[in-house]
């Protein structure tokens, strides 16, 4: 995702500190103990302008989010869209996907999202894919025991690639769709690609896969 | 499939004993024997009216083909087409899927194709689809180590079926393909349900998954 330079990002950040956990590192293994509740907690790596962790916030009250973001001038809409939902349940981080296992501890993740990841198309640009399997080690890192991961895209190299990385990889699909809306899932909660791409008739795929 | 009824059927298969392995559990373990030549034996299940396999054996004469349908006044077609295609490395077999274990022996395959499968949607008919766990249970005993299973379908159902039910089942996706016909494969033999269903622009799904 692009988006504009915005210089007042990282001071917007800071003044949010309340909704984004400026030193993630300090985290490590204690994330629950941020939240008025513990309970599961579950990562979207990836959280874009956050329509999907607001939305899942919200809708999901027994657990606890984390939007992953690396762009400071995108992150900065999630705050604003978190704001909104006013919910104690979420809270955003401003990091790389690389650095997973220096924020979570081994099993602190209970689920995993990627929502319209980057698909990096090109051959060379593979090991960037989030479903690479350098990510799916650190993900089984960081999820419990059969903890699961779950996959939309409109992308369909990007899906492709995925089903076969996910297995090469160990990982078992516990579910697949190749047509999300062509059901109504009432408690699908749409990312603002999702909303896009779906308007335009475009399929979006989706699965479930277990770490074990 | 369904076709008329068609009386002469058997006799017909009889007459043509050259091309069709009458008593087909007497082979187990000896299909090769039939061939000209002793190379690698690919299975189709469900071959229709047989464009899949008698174009296969014309394209790869390396190979030794059989084609296995259940349904007499189908198979009859496949008779005709291979006969059209004037090749000595196919055979066929008159015979359902749930007695493969009857007909070849531990290993005796390397490679099975499903093409346009019933897609038994209904979810009591789940054990009659032919990537039913029992199904892939006969598969990886008559394949050899590490043989692979080809799937092609128009049917959106059956391949988010199978993919869960390959994974569940522990083989390995080695290809996934959700629009087979986008990119042209001048390799690819299409059936004859794939000829119709991809000139009505529907995508045809294929995967390749490998048992160990």
């Amino acid at each position: 995702m692009r988006a504009r330079h915005k210089p007042w990002a990282e001071d917007y950040l800071i003044e949010n500190k309340e909704i984004v956990e400026i030193t993630a590192t300090d985290q490590k293994g204690k994330w629950n103990s941020l939240f008025p509740e513990e309970q599961p907690l579950h990562l979207e790596i990836g959280t874009g302008k956050g329509q999907f962790i607001a939305g899942m916030a919200k809708q999901f009250p027994d657990t606890n989010f984390i939007g992953m973001e690396l762009v400071k001038s995108i992150i900065v809409s999630a705050v604003d869209k978190v704001k909104e939902a006013e919910c104690k349940n979420v809270r955003l981080v401003n990091e790389n996907a690389e650095n997973l296992l220096d924020i979570f501890s081994q099993g602190e993740v209970d689920t995993i999202y990627l929502n319209f990841s980057d698909p990096w198309p090109k051959n060379r640009h593979e090991k960037r894919r989030l479903t690479y399997k350098s990510f799916l080690e650190k993900y089984r890192t960081i999820l419990k025991e059969n903890g699961q991961l779950v996959l939309k895209t409109d992308n369909q190299g990007l899906f492709e690639y995925s089903l076969v990385s996910f297995s090469q990889f160990g990982c078992k699909l516990e579910e697949v769709t190749l047509d999300l809306h062509a059901t109504e899932d009432p408690k699908n909660v749409m990312t603002e690609y999702e909303e896009k791409f779906s308007a335009k008739g475009q399929p979006i795929y989706r699965c479930v896969v277990s770490f074990s």
